[in-house]
Formats: structure tokens, C-alpha cells, sequence
């Protein structure tokens, strides 16, 4: 049993998530990375709130097969993410199992002021995203060798934004006082996107060109235009997706500025119920791979 | 992302726990005793800081050939006992695992006022517990049919203690006023009796003639005496242990009185580290078992 305390006038908000072996990860994979991401993926969804991390609590369940180096290996990522992100370890379980292993984060964060909810969005509203999209799709992608031609550069790039996800915890702090809705992409921007338009009962249309791409996703996309469903709809982003009012643009701009974060506007809200995507031709993007996709 | 709110003036704790099918509890168990269990033993955490539950959170990884009708009655459990302790659930995360079930839950209690430790205990302390002692390891046993001689009213008695605990809340907020050092027995009262005599730098006897026995329990020693390190150190109590100053007594036996659940002195802190069990006679008792049992 651990305490926690938010500062006064701060709120509380908390996440919890799961990962399983063999479905979020692979036995293979670093288990420092496999606990790095852990704790990333759910400080991302304080990213979206634009909450300040204040500790967490793990459950683990190892295998009764798992060696002493894998959980020391596991624990060090831990460790290394706690001191990054000033996240206290404030409790935990650690079982053994006949089965896979499995581990249960639970993250608290406070917020200072408004907590920008998914229902936020009003008609009018830009619609925008920290930093880049579909890097960690495209990574998944690349570490399974099922990318040709891309420079070591750019793979190794890749790869390691969809081993290791940069929750964007300075972004959402500072850029969302100016925002409505809000939330962190986990899902892929569309299915994401759709779940505020769901939230907030209106439609929302993106450009395909405004898509803020890394250099190496340019690189894969100019060599298989064919991926951009995959930019849009193959998740581990963890970016920011947020809407705002017009007027805000430039504030916006500014706060992103000066946390180093690019901060891009991709479309706009309006009445309606679906998310529409629309090339430079103004055009209707087919969206193949929509959300959510697990291996 | 859900947002958790305790009254103004009271401090927030959290516990986490996991339970694994194949060492917690067994796939042929009933789903909706395993989700019901599963929350009052965070519950019972708790109870044994005097807290007043606000909510939970849970991640449940459940295997790809589970059935619907599992699932259901898994979700119908965690209902009932969400209306039965008021205990709304926050968030949670579901996934699909290739491996065994496995789920973990966090629990937050708000506690008004000081939030009793384990390292609390002083020499000179009354130690008590709550309601009776030895329940749900012996119902663990004659759900097994490794308690022969039984009557059935004493069989079915044992075996729904060890299925469903009765967190102790009411006794928890009324009582721990006016203790020191406290928290609850999951591992058997030797166990954690020990980890309040280690974080408090104390020892501690037990008399074995004032362990508060049910009806069902006495029957059982009556039977088989060699049965009692089973109740002292067999866990899955879920019973409050607590330390108190001696002129606290009259105190503590009202407040019990008042919620309807026994409270019990069983021992004294002293100097030294260890816990040391007296017979009747006062001769030490051999603890063959201690602690922390799973099957």
C-alpha cells in the first residue's frame, strides 16, 4: 500500500495498461526495451492529458521458465525510465505463472487546471498532432525486414521509434492550455481521431499532405505510396492529437516552439460523424488498415 | 484516462495485485468467485489501513480460447461486488493473451487522518486481530477434500471463507483509530506479523490459546491439532492485524463491537525481532509452516 499525493490544486488522473508476451512484445525482444516501452505508452496517455507524471505500480507476471538475467535485464529498464521521467516506482506485485509472461502498469499523473477530455472538439476546431506520424508502424515494419531499400539510417531510425516510444510530456504540459479535445495516438491517427469525433458528435477531414512525415518515413512513402494507410492507421504513434480553436494557431505554435516539438495542423472539425481523408487533389483517401492493429 | 477525486483533507493509497489462473486460482474455478476475490483481497489491503474505498482500475489478459460465458460471468462478478463495496471501476485494459489468464487490479482508498504503517509497532503494543483466524486456509484444504471427518455446514463454512474473503472496511476505518502499527493478514498472521516485528524493529508472542477460531475452525483442531501452524501460517486470511497501546483496549473492543466484527488480542510487541508462538502451557510452538502458500 502506497500513498499518493498531487500538489494542491492539481487533479489526479490515472491509466492503466497491459502487455503480454507473444502479443505486444516477443520473447526475442530486449526485456529492457519491453519495460522501457511499458512505462512509455502509458506516460503517453498522460502526454495527451497534458499531465505531469507522478509514480506508478507494475504488476508482473513472470514465467516460471524466465531466466534471472531477463528480469534483471527488465527491472534495469525500468530503472533507467523511472530516473528519465522522475516516475516513481510507488508499489507493486510480482508473481510467477505456468503461462506467458504479462505486466499491468498503472500511471498517475496530475493536471493542473482543465483535464482536456475526447469530447472536447467544437465545430471549427483545427485538428493537430505533435511531432511525427507512422514512424512506429513503419518501424514495426522494419524490424521484421518486410521494408527493402530503406537507408541503415532511416531503418535503424525507425526501428527504434517502434522499440522505444517518446512520450510527449513537455508537448501536452505546455501546447494543451490552448487546446479542446485532446488525447495521445496509441490507435493510429484515424481510429484515434474517430474516437474524439465519436466523443464529441462531430466529423472531422484531414489533408494527407499537411501529415507531418519524419525523413525516413518520406523516404518509405516515396517509395511505396501504398503505406500511407499504414501511416494513418497502424498506431504506436504516441503523439499528441489535439483540437483547437482557429485563434489559438499561434500560441499553439509558440508553446510547441519552445519545447522543440513540432506541432502540426492537419485538418479541421466540422458536423458530421466520419473522419475523411483527402490527397492533394482533394481526392478521398481509401483507409485500408484502420486502427488498431497488434501482432 | 480517468480522473480520481478523494474529499478535500483525506490522502489517497493505492495497491496493485496480480492473479495468474493455474497458481491463484484454477480455469475450472467459478469465473465470477475468481473476479469477486480478486477485488476484496485489494480491498483487504485496504481495510488494514482504515481506508475508505474510491475506486479501481483492472487489466485482465484473457486467453484466446476463452469462452464468452467466462467472460461474462468474470464481468458479472467484478459487478457485484462493484455494488456491494461501492467500489466504481476507473479504466481498465483488456487484451487477448496466448498464454493463461492473468489479471491485475489497483484499488484506491482514501484515508481521513493518519494512515497506520507496518513500522509503526512499540514495545509494550497489545497485538489484535480481527474476526477469526485460519478460515481460508483450511477451506483451501477441504476444497481439496483434504479435511476429512467434516460436517457439511463446517465444510461448506470453510470452503466459502477461502472462495470469497470478507474484507474488513467497516472494522478498518472504526478501529484503526486507535492502533499503531497495522495492516492485513494475506500471508498468514506468522508471516505478516513478522513483517510488522522487521519494519518496526521489534518482537512479538502470540498466545495459541487466544487465537480467535470460528466454530468450523475449532472443530477442524479439535480434530487435528497438528493443523494449527495451517492456521497460523497458511494465509488467504484477509483479517486485520494491528498493534495498540494496552490503554486503548476498551477503545477498540467498542468500536468492533459497533461494526459487528470481533476483535481479538492475541500477543504483545516486546524487544527483540522474532515472533514466538506460547502453548497453554507456555512452551514455544514449532512453526512448521510459515507464510506464503500458493497452489
Amino acid at each position: 500500500v502506497a500513498e499518493i499525493s498531487p500538489k494542491s490544486g492539481e487533479r489526479l488522473i490515472v491509466k492503466t495498461d497491459a502487455v503480454v508476451e507473444g502479443r505486444h512484445y516477443l520473447a526475442s525482444d530486449p526485456a529492457d526495451l519491453v519495460a522501457r516501452k511499458l512505462l512509455r505508452v502509458n506516460l503517453s496517455d498522460l502526454a495527451g492529458k497534458g499531465a505531469r507524471p507522478l509514480g506508478y505500480v507494475v504488476a508482473a507476471c513472470f514465467p516460471d521458465s524466465v531466466s534471472e538475467a531477463w528480469i534483471a535485464a527488465f527491472a534495469a529498464g525500468l530503472a533507467q525510465d523511472q530516473k528519465v521521467f522522475g516516475l516513481p516506482l510507488l508499489g507493486g506485485d510480482t508473481t510467477a505463472t505456468p503461462g506467458l509472461a504479462s505486466f499491468a502498469v498503472t500511471v498517475f499523473g496530475s493536471v493542473r487546471g482543465r483535464i482536456p477530455r475526447r469530447a472536447d472538439a467544437r465545430i471549427g476546431d483545427d485538428i493537430w498532432v505533435s511531432g511525427y506520424l507512422g514512424d512506429g508502424a513503419l518501424g514495426l515494419l522494419a524490424s521484421k525486414g518486410a521494408l527493402g531499400g530503406l537507408s541503415p539510417d532511416a531503418l535503424a531510425y525507425l526501428v527504434d521509434r517502434y522499440r522505444l516510444p517518446r512520450p510527449r510530456l513537455d508537448f501536452g504540459r505546455r501546447v494543451l492550455a490552448h487546446a479542446r479535445a485532446s488525447m495521445d495516438i496509441s490507435d493510429g491517427l484515424i481510429a484515434d481521431l474517430q474516437h474524439i469525433c465519436d466523443a464529441s458528435r462531430v466529423g472531422a477531414t484531414i489533408e494527407a499532405a499537411a501529415l507531418p512525415l519524419s525523413g525516413a518515413a518520406s523516404e518509405v512513402l516515396a517509395d511505396d505510396p501504398d503505406l500511407l494507410p499504414t501511416v494513418m492507421g497502424g498506431g504506436d504513434d504516441y503523439e499528441v492529437l489535439f483540437t483547437a480553436a482557429p485563434a489559438k494557431a499561434a500560441k499553439i505554435a509558440a508553446a510547441a516552439r519552445a519545447v522543440r516539438v513540432p506541432a502540426t495542423k492537419i485538418g479541421r472539425i466540422h458536423q458530421g460523424r466520419e473522419v475523411v481523408v483527402l490527397d492533394r487533389g482533394g481526392r478521398k483517401v481509401e483507409l485500408g488498415q484502420r486502427g488498431y492493429r497488434h501482432f
